[in-house]
């Protein structure tokens, strides 16, 4: 569901209408009476049909929208999020995490969230990706990966004030992210040695030590160290050249020191197809791209397009996985 | 000239071959023989026509390549700047800006130069624009704008460590290289009424605090007093949702709080047309916006699109200015 005041809604109902065909098929914990409303508010043609079990929903998805019921308490207001539906935004994600772990479902999808309800009504994580980590670790780190059709990110710092993510970097951070990335590269995107392009954190790359000197002291060590572990890791490159189509052809992840060094480049190349997923959970999770849009929520503007990208690629990784342990 | 160890050489006589018919016509402060030996090393069909004086550059254009001769004391061996070379480099650029300085040229386009080789030999400044600003300054500050097709970014900080940048942020530093961009954008761009996007600086462009207090302390202040001034500023913007097509649509230029935060999304939108422009000098110069390339120098695979749109862009202002004062 996410946050039912922003766009989460009308996103599930017109991914179900661009997906009723082709598939891949999903159902929605959501509130089934809220979808039939907003589907009619925004004359989506989508009928809505209430599922028991996750096991109901191929069936019905070329001819309705699956929908897990779950209860809101309150009304929903278009762009106001409310602490009553925290809870229920809450429960959503536990359930779809549930299901993910018992084998019931392939992988989760998440619509946004607003943080801030889920604070005041006591959530005691930063954010989805912390919860989901704390529902379903894996055995090696967590991390986040931005993948697009361009360009895949995965930021080594990610919500932190720009001047705490540079004091937090250490050669273990880098090394502890790209060593799930280069794992989640092979394991959920096929990709037998993934190349990992490593920034540096200053103007130039640090120039050698004239415009900073965290490349000498953090960046290359880890790199040093990853490439001990056999990984195809290569830098410190300069932030500003790592993103061309060029130095693109060369590497299969970028390593990134903080937030908009990562998300940057993924949403200016990007912007409706890149995908937001975590690696290192025993379940495969994504996520669009974007936030709850709480300025055009229950407009019916709000495009698609990452959350049907999500979709998808949730399901590439799920049956990747499958195979894998076919093949083992 | 730029470094004559780099890719410049190349990058000239291919932009000649390009322009030799349309324009704009240029001439090249720079080494005859070496321009002549680099043609043949690389077989590029490209006559050189010695000259004394600008005025001759225009007749002998379509036929050859205009060069007012420099002398280089040593000789240029691919790759490795020579310190032997670097009174020739800042001298090619004090009579650039003399001809320009004097009306006998409409602009001027530096080649990239190797800031270490001319450090060696003493020279004082850190690096092209801040000589530039000493020879040419203008009335109000100057800023380093890079321009393409699908953006234009200026940095308000540049060359500085990245944490140093941040401390270094001011509102006063922010309106000055705002007040700076929207002087050019009306005087060299032609748009009358410049829209400014101001970035943030921490993720989500603080979240209200929660990321950071940069926004709040120096941006917001800097971004009311720049509309005091009537200037069309807007933000502080979450970085990452800065560079998105929706986004871009928005502004004519964003202004950016560090070097990367500006040159991260101007390479990976328009790598090989963006031109840094100095905005704010008495004269006008452009640069391609790459460096001397040394890895790949004298190989004849450099593109020069970057400099054509750097010649094309500096004449694109010359006119621009021109026909204001013939307006005024």
């Amino acid at each position: 569901m996410g946050e039912p005041a922003g766009i989460g809604g009308e996103l599930t109902l017109a991914a179900w209408c661009l997906l009723r065909e082709s598939g891949p098929a999903f159902f929605v914990i959501d509130d089934p009476d809220r979808l039939e409303a907003l589907a009619a508010h925004l004359s989506i043609k989508c009928r809505i049909a209430r599922i028991g079990h996750p096991h109901e929903a191929t069936n019905c998805f070329t001819s309705a929208l699956p929908v897990l019921p779950l209860r809101l308490v309150a009304p929903v207001t278009f762009g106001r999020p409310s602490v009553e539906h925290a809870a229920a935004v809450i429960e959503a994600i536990g359930i779809a995490v549930d299901f993910a772990l018992n084998g019931h479902v392939s992988a989760i999808v998440t619509n946004p969230i607003q943080k801030v309800s889920l604070y005041q009504a006591g959530f005691p994580h930063p954010g989805h990706t912390e919860f989901l980590t704390a529902l379903a670790a894996g055995e090696g780190e967590v991390a986040m990966m931005i993948a697009g059709p361009r360009l895949r990110v995965v930021p080594v710092t990610v919500h932190q004030p720009l001047r705490e993510a540079i004091a937090s970097l250490s050669v273990e951070r880098i090394v502890g992210q790209a060593v799930a990335a280069d794992a989640a590269l092979r394991r959920d995107f096929g990709i037998a040695a993934p190349r990992l392009a490593i920034a540096g954190l200053n103007p130039h790359a640090g120039e050698g030590g004239a415009l900073g000197t965290e490349e000498e002291d953090i960046v290359s060590p880890a790199i040093v160290r990853l490439q001990a572990l056999g990984i195809k890791a290569s830098g410190p490159w300069p932030p500003d050249a790592l993103f061309t189509p060029r130095a693109r052809a060369n590497y299969d992840a970028a390593i990134c020191l903080y937030h908009d060094q990562a998300l940057i480049p993924a949403k200016a190349l990007d912007v409706d197809a890149a995908v937001n997923v975590t690696l290192g959970l025993k379940i495969v999770r994504t996520s669009p791209d974007h936030g709850v849009a709480l300025d055009i929520a229950g407009q019916g503007v709000a495009d698609p397009s990452s959350l049907v990208a999500a979709l998808q690629l949730a399901v590439d990784i799920a049956e990747r996985r499958k195979s894998e342990r076919h093949v083992a």
